[in-house]
């Protein structure tokens, strides 16, 4: 993922906010304060990446390092705030701005751990956590169980860029090793968001959901 | 922060315990049994500080390094748990030293993150969290919604300490790197404290609360 | 603990996949969705021990870095998922298995912690947290006060584990400073676990349960 760097910031910080944006909201539904508001639009955007960091010892966390990384969620959230009426009738465009931010945080996080050394497993397992750790906190700060433990097929995206970025990396098309072309790995990485995306998009309009137990 | 050891440490332990304290009266209120009531105790008191520690990768924490981190809230904890009536009627003074406890905290870690090089923005989230983490991970763990998140100003009391010991240290008024006396770096500290202790006891008095989206 | 790895592990493993099973068999009836079973799986298998490896630094946590340790629990996770009415009437048998994981994680955790330096009261405190980590994380994802808080003595079983780990360590019988033969440091610390196991089992057979404050 690195090489890069200012197209990739700006795509983090785009997912950012999006995910700063759900929080909020849900945050205002509650009747929480505007620091409540902003804290929950920061938990959101940032809570998967700062585990990420934490678990893989790159500590201070990258969010709490570069400070448009909490402008962002702070300014996205007083966004939310002021202008809640107005975004929830942008309900669409948020939810198809979310797909991709799970999409992207999902895949830079599953190449962040490989990159830095870990397995296949422990990887996917990062960038899981990078894709779905903010809205698990979210809802677990709100008192609700974990929309991604029951709904849906959030996670399952999720799931796909993971295994497809470890593809790519085994097969040496991404990642610091990589034999072939740069343009080539970043292809691969954008098809990996592509994939999560429209599994998530696809699972939304025709209500997919994954099994429950009998 | 660093040079005055002993001091900071007592106060350190003095904030440590009303914290505990607080901890445990809210696991009696719901009655937990007397180890549940000494993990409430423990993580209130020492949960921010865990918390600041992990983030800026200063592990193990100090709370599990010194012994006397532990044993404090363990003692206030158990101390709570058979006399909590009359700790309750100790509220109003609980609440001043809870007050202090949040001024306290807030400054040291904001301090301790910007001497370990952190920037600015990062730095005030470290403090904050240092100074309210504890009780998020209280009302988390008994299934409350954070009140810092919903209730008064608490929060925002502890936001003016982190700006001001960012502006002594920006100043190099205090910090590893100050240019004027030891004394005037540790008067800028205290000033930083009685300041989030001032704004917490005035809101409380007036009733003050942060606004809500409408 | 080091030295007799291939026992050792084996032993972790078992120790993961009934925490994982017991974490498996909540989420189901939370009716939460198959993806939802196996986080909730891994979180109660691995919680524990991901805690204790990022307080003491030791990153990224054991339990990403060795793909069994993912593969255990959501292998039992999944079989949880098909054969939960089966499970169930093996009620006893996980009770069993679970004392005998609580008292596993529990004195690893703290050798670990003492091994790696920690003085003895956060040594227990981390073994403490190894042993009754993932069952909390599992409560708090499910919304539920952690039964360890309030019920039993579940978590004075591994308090009284911590201690002999302690003891022995200080005495020189086990740890990486030891000076009696390795036989004996092994002798202690089956020892230790037995003795977590036997309170537990004692005291779910006698309905034994902490004090609650009057």
């Amino acid at each position: 993922v690195a090489g890069e760097p200012i197209p990739l910031v700006a795509l983090d910080l785009i997912g950012i906010s999006v995910f700063a944006v759900s929080g909020a909201l849900a945050a205002v539904r509650r009747d929480l304060d505007v620091f409540g508001v902003l804290v929950l639009a920061t938990v959101t955007a940032l809570g998967g990446g700062v585990l990420r960091d934490v678990l893989l010892g790159a500590t201070p966390p990258r969010a709490l390092r570069d400070w448009p990384y909490l402008a962002v969620p702070a300014a996205a959230g007083l966004a939310a705030f002021l202008w809640h009426p107005q975004l929830r009738r942008l309900n669409r465009i948020v939810l198809l701005l979310d797909a991709a931010g799970l999409g992207l945080f999902t895949v830079t996080g599953t190449a962040q751990a490989l990159n830095a050394g870990l397995g296949y497993a422990g990887s996917c397992v990062i960038g899981l956590l990078a894709g779905i750790g903010g809205g698990i906190l979210r809802d677990v700060l709100l008192l609700e169980v974990p929309a991604v433990l029951q709904r849906d097929i959030y996670a399952l995206a999720a799931v796909a860029g993971t295994v497809l970025i470890s593809v790519g990396y085994g097969a040496r098309i991404i990642g610091a090793h990589r034999t072939g072309s740069h343009a080539l790995g970043v292809a691969w990485e954008v098809a990996a968001v592509a994939v999560v995306f429209a599994i998530r998009i696809v699972a939304l309009r025709r209500r997919w959901s994954a099994p429950h137990a009998h």
